[in-house]
């Protein structure tokens, strides 16, 4: 199963609104076909695992991160169909379904036609693997991670003149968590004042998450380096009604401008996120600034905090995260060296 | 040599304007006498471990941490005459003394009686364990540590209500700090609004630092903690022309009432350290608040920091280090778990 669940990570931040999942099939001990679900409308981890094989040998045993889909899917058979006809007689499934509607479905399907079906062996780690996609599944809304760089004293920004407040290996991590999302969120005053490309600068990566700009009154420079060539993904304005309809008009074909119920006069966030959500974004990451960050945290719309800290006192009146009602705990929080820096991670 | 280093650092918080010394006797591979500078007027280290033995056998080699004292202090004889005395011709020594009117001194007169003396033998340690000691020689200013103990989000309370930002063991973390302090030095808001006890609070230990408030208009309350018997160190309050006399009077046998040059109508903090430094003050801890942490750091007048982190977001308007004219890059930093919360630290 350990296997399995590092095969399903290959497919981070291609497949959803899947999740990731992974599969082997295993006779006599040893490991003679693997599969993970490698994108979205790509074949599923079994099917891939099961294919492999031109002749499935008697007493071979299937194992699966995620319990096989019972249904008839839009983009593929129902994985527990294709089991059944393999003839394996014998699968062992991390974690069940989250979605309370196919929850135990594909087990249940299984079991009837006769294949034993243990459940439960590294479910924690299987559903560590898809908590934004879990959490998604249940809430209809994306999981939003909320990513962070400060000073020691608790100061967003560096000085004026000083382009980052914390050191490459921070920025390389900050790299891999925007792989991992569906869309990037800012504000428009981050892309104003810092002007970002919102793209994922990794090696041998071709991911391009959505951008989102909350930008209520439509203030987006039309030559904002998210729209150049360097930053290949979508971009998405997301305006109120008072955005001026001659600006809409100016982003043609480079974003799309979408009008957001409004909540004191500004996008109200938690309406873009179940936009987001039916659209099939899972995972959002937001990076800032301090009114986007403090909005997200004190409405309770953020699922995980990532905060980078650089071990300097930067102090002035840098922007900073305010307006909780109260305070947050970080739960099971983590801190991971970066470079000079540190990564404390953890969820709300 | 890290024998000596360990027996040393007994003497933490008890030696001080001495600094700590560790001293071992060697015959043939085997220790055979340990001293160490106990408390300030106590024997020396080498003098201790010298005393121990009623016969010093041929070949015996000493190892002390800190160049034996070649001159004649008030307390006590010089080491290095003693030493001599004692017959032992092979001496290794971690440091030299630090005092530039002392440094090599000792060792010279040694040599020229004609003992072997071998230096450098983990040095960078030994001055590491008398950092606080060497920078007050050198500058005649206590060495500073500022204690800040604070939200991931850099908020230095907690809400109302609330006593502690971080947690037990954090703050038996911080005791530690008292106990290797001479002066622990607050601001009089404080003591108005925290009331704290300032004390060490560590089993088996009665060390009892100098409890410094920055109070320039003298608004300590004389009842308050710091006072009482369950803080048994003394009181300095540190007060500007503008303290009104009768109030001077309130504070009686219970505290000092000192005044200080002041700067901006308020202590001259820098001022405040030179004074404290020719009272033989080695090692200052500041535990706060606000305005005095960012005076201090502002100024320069830190060497250290230690910032108590706490896995959590506090947002509002709570209190936090401000205006400081540029940013400080903490040197070496590391960081250490301390229960839930971890502990920063490092060199400005």
């Amino acid at each position: 199963m350990r296997r399995a669940l590092e095969l399903a990570a290959r497919g981070r931040g291609r497949v959803h609104p899947n999740p990731m999942v992974g599969a082997v099939v295993v006779k006599g001990g040893r490991v003679i076909a693997e599969g993970w679900h490698e994108r979205f409308g790509g074949p599923h981890a079994e099917a891939m695992a099961i294919g492999r094989l031109k002749k499935i040998p008697a007493g071979a045993k299937l194992y699966v991160t995620l319990e096989p889909c019972g249904h008839t899917g839009k983009k593929t058979p129902p994985c527990a169909g294709l089991i059944l006809k393999s003839g394996i007689r014998n699968v062992v499934v991390a974690a069940r379904d989250p979605n309370p509607l196919v929850n135990g479905r594909g087990i249940r399907r299984l079991r009837r036609a006769g294949v034993k079906v243990t459940e439960g062996v590294l479910e924690r780690e299987a559903r560590e693997l898809n908590r934004d996609f879990e959490y998604w599944v249940r809430h209809r809304r994306p999981y939003v991670t909320a990513k962070i760089a400060q000073s020691l004293d608790g100061r967003l920004i560096a000085r004026p003149g000083e382009r980052w407040v914390t050191g490459r290996d921070a920025r390389r991590l900050a790299h891999r968590m925007r792989a991992a999302s569906d869309a990037i969120l800012v504000g428009v005053k981050t892309v104003i004042r810092d002007n970002p490309l919102l793209s994922v600068r990794l090696p041998g990566t071709k991911l391009a998450p959505l951008k989102v700009v909350l930008d209520s009154r439509l203030r987006t420079p039309p030559r904002a380096r998210i729209f150049g060539k360097a930053s290949p993904g979508p971009v998405l304005l997301a305006v109120t009604s008072k955005a001026p309809r001659a600006a809409r008009r100016r982003f043609g074909g480079r974003a799309e401008v979408l009008e957001v119920r409004q909540k004191g006069g500004r996008v109200d966030l938690a309406a873009l996120l179940e936009e987001l959500a039916g659209r099939g974004v899972v995972h959002v990451l937001i990076e800032g600034g301090a009114e986007v960050m403090s909005d997200a945290l004190s409405r309770g719309l953020v699922q995980e905090v990532c905060f980078f800290i650089a071990p300097r006192l930067i102090g002035g009146e840098a922007p900073r995260v305010h307006f909780l009602k109260e305070t947050l705990n970080v739960k099971d929080p983590r801190i991971i060296s970066a470079g000079k820096d540190w990564l404390v991670r953890g969820r709300l």
